[in-house]
């Protein structure tokens, strides 16, 4: 598997995707400023009348519901449906989902209609997306996770196999799934959780993967890969989380694919 | 009085607050940077339909108007009743107030209905929701203030005791009143006004703090204190604007709550 | 032509003209804080009912489409027309023509009713708004160009000549046409098509430069030259996209007046 997520970082670099993005005001620089250090070309949009034009030159789509209201849901259902139908790959972050019915509800009838290739969140999010299985007491704090990837494995699992998509979770250690595979990606920071919109980040870069990587599961874990080492390289002379964010986009800019790779584990 | 800045830094970064802003396009990002950096967490949210949940979940609310239009004024009238409901207190920033009729009026119109804790601004700002005493050429330079905090302090009291709420003002040196006391806080940077956004920030932080402090007026306090404290570190060794950003939110990040406490005089 | 570059630029610090935007969403902050470190004062407002107001008190408007939809762009055009009437000078910024109709008729029916004093964009979207002269094939990689400033050459001298304002254009190197004199701009680094946003702050520059310029010739290509300048300053010591970042604006607020101005050339 290490030599398919060195493969992948190599032809993002080659290839650079086009990532449209409807994203969240918030993360909106980080992310785009991400895709560009780390090779691909971001593009923000969300206007109804121009998803069809954009949709058509895209590689890949990202629908993140960080600061969602009812116009912006609405473009992000034509986008996943427009995305759908050009087999445009969508990665769908629940953000704060469990953290608000309104979250909850879109992210469950975004996994319905846009068919995502990827679900990626954080341990909280995900575990809201399975209520059946976890209860209804997967709390999150806001936008925050207060569980673990770990703690989320079943219920990634279960998403990803009911939705024939791969599930995504970031955390101390990440774990990607596609219902069968499972893979693990160490590295990071802990100073990552304390700068806004790496999450966001790391959801921006699984659509750029995924638009150049073999399958799907190579792809979200491929971009695992990319934050833990860019994550680590920067956090080694990062004195906060202040100066980390500088160095983060310049060690993505400066990773070694070969290296990346070393960080994933398949179970 | 020091002491009680001292435990409420620290308290701040024991309880981590979750601090829900309706705030603007421009500084959502640094806001919600220096929230976590401060030890707090932050979630910007927008939509009518969730802020209900939203604000059963948070410990403060920040309403700022820097990009205000209709739809976005009236999810802040419906988060400020709400959040008055909840007993949860408000923050309010008037960005611009005075610039416009429009963000005038919108600023006096929250600070009737939603009874905010704190109303955090510059001098003109302040000076413009006090036009009774400080007359129609209290103006304002779009966002940037043309009035130190000493200027606007007639104009702070005025509102503190008709509103039943603090004033906190920024400038080279802040004022703080609950009508009746009055702090002052030294140091930062001039530097500070040359970054977007750090105005919003004091004003987030605020919210932070007022969530974990004894008093709003403590609150408020401290949260000018954090300001001064990590600005005036970052400042000695940004070599402009640009480093000044990275090295504050280490400077909060590394903040030590003791010394930040020492900027803060009672008249 | 130096000694006038030089001369707007240290009349650029001198006034610190405020610059009234209704730019995108994730270039907001980025902008913002270009302007306040060359000297201006930056101001980010929407709401068509304020406009009149802080275009009274604006001394340039910036027009860009980057993240627009039907709201924000009946605001653009309010706003351009009310600073017609103001005789408040306008930039636009076409940003992604030729990437979707809804872009390319935005900027032309801006470019209409607006009457810009200049049009500021990269060789892709300058091509795509002369199609006539270049054809249906001046491809634009979503907001990332294809086209150097050179091939926009005649695109820009005829948008020039028709509408009767000035063309700049940005890329390796720089070219700004009135339609009659040609001004080449030499400088900047291969790192700042890697940091979102930067294009979008040579328009904001322009727009704070030909507030205070003699001509809007003049005014377009001091923006260009102080770029130019600060781009090659902040990359001499960067190591990658995010650690330019924060030199970049260090460099705008360190510039040199008289070595930026040597960076430009007239034909």
């Amino acid at each position: 598997m290490q030599n398919d997520i060195h493969a992948t970082i190599e032809a993002l670099r080659a290839q650079s995707p086009l990532v449209h993005n409807i994203t969240n005001y918030v993360v909106m620089q980080v992310t785009a400023n991400a895709l560009l250090a780390a090779g691909a070309s971001p593009l923000m949009a969300h206007a109804p009348e121009e998803l069809e034009d954009l949709l058509s030159i895209a590689s890949a789509l990202v629908l993140n519901i960080g600061t969602l209201d009812k116009a912006w849901l609405a473009s992000m259902e034509k986008a996943g449906i427009i995305a759908l139908s050009k087999n445009v790959p969508t990665v769908l972050d629940p953000v704060g989902a469990g953290a608000s019915r309104l979250r909850t509800d879109a992210a469950l009838h975004l996994l319905d209609i846009a068919c995502p290739a990827v679900v990626r969140g954080n341990g909280s999010e995900i575990m809201a997306l399975a209520p059946k299985l976890t209860g209804t007491d997967a709390a999150t704090k806001g936008v925050d996770s207060t569980r673990t990837a770990i703690e989320a494995k079943a219920a990634a699992l279960d998403i990803a196999r009911r939705h024939h998509c791969v599930v995504s979770i970031s955390g101390a250690e990440d774990l990607i799934t596609n219902g069968i595979c499972l893979a693990r990606v160490r590295g990071g920071s802990p100073l990552m959780p304390l700068v806004t919109g790496l999450g966001c980040t790391a959801t921006a870069l699984t659509a750029a993967c995924i638009a150049v990587a073999p399958s799907h599961f190579i792809g979200a874990t491929a971009a695992m890969a990319i934050m833990a080492e860019a994550g680590e390289n920067a956090a080694a002379s990062a004195k906060g989380p202040g100066s980390f964010l500088p160095l983060f986009f310049d060690a993505l800019y400066n990773l070694s694919p070969a290296h990346a790779a070393t960080r994933v584990t398949e179970e």
